[in-house]
């Protein structure tokens, strides 16, 4: 297993609307995606970008709002009311042998690999094996010229 | 203002030997620097270097320990034993323009601006006027290329 990209960070919030605003106009972000609906993973999501090194992409900061009732990220913000970070997403080649490499680790997997917010194959790992972070890994998308490496 | 590079991620870490193992041996990193402690800031700081798109540096991972009895970070890693995401740090061209655009925005900033881990100037700001972030503002250093935009 050789570390990828950190794609993004995850940061959940209460009103995207609101963390729009707040990247836009505090932070000076300049390029924030349209927000989209995960109905699967009962939540919208807003990528907001940061620039990388010498004009390239930089991680993104994934902005996720709660989607209907059930939505996990409802326990996060009766926690964190202002939201905060929530995950961290790691890029990989291979989402298939990044699995089995976890696995073999005897790091506990939640749920089945899933098409994420990137169109991409993901799957997240529990945060008390991973040093108390929530983590998110991501196939590299490989025909987006944006993302190549 | 102007969204800088998302320099680091802070992660909070009972213990950096583990947290170093753990990014070398799980996630697969290879450039992990050699820790360093900051007194003043009440923490040993050890950086992870993740890759950006094309060869360029990415965000990196900023472990940081308790240093001292009366580290800041007691209190996070009373709450979170396992340790986890702390903060955020964005860059800026200047740190005094920057300042002065967060008081204006009636931010909190936590301290003086004084000198962080990549020997620029920083300050932060209280997660309770950042949608609920630890947020560093950090001056992009001007005489590392590694750095250069």
């Amino acid at each position: 297993m050789k570390l990828g990209r950190l794609n993004h960070i995850g940061v959940a919030t209460p009103s995207i609307a609101d963390s729009i605003a707040y990247y836009r106009d505090v932070m000076g972000a300049t390029d924030i995606a349209e927000p989209f609906d995960l109905p699967e993973q009962g939540v919208t999501v807003c990528f907001v970008d940061t620039p990388g090194e010498g004009g390239t992409s930089g991680t993104q900061i994934e902005l996720i709002e709660p989607l209907g009732e059930q939505s996990t990220l409802t326990t996060f913000l009766a926690k964190n009311p202002l939201g905060g970070q929530h995950h961290v997403c790691f890029e990989v080649e291979d989402i298939h042998e990044a699995r089995e490499w976890f696995e073999e680790q005897g790091k506990r997997i939640l749920g089945p690999t899933r098409i994420g917010a990137h169109g991409t194959p993901i799957f997240f790992l529990h945060p008390k094996d991973m040093m108390g972070q929530l983590t998110e890994i991501m196939e590299t998308p490989k025909d987006d010229a944006h993302w190549s490496n």
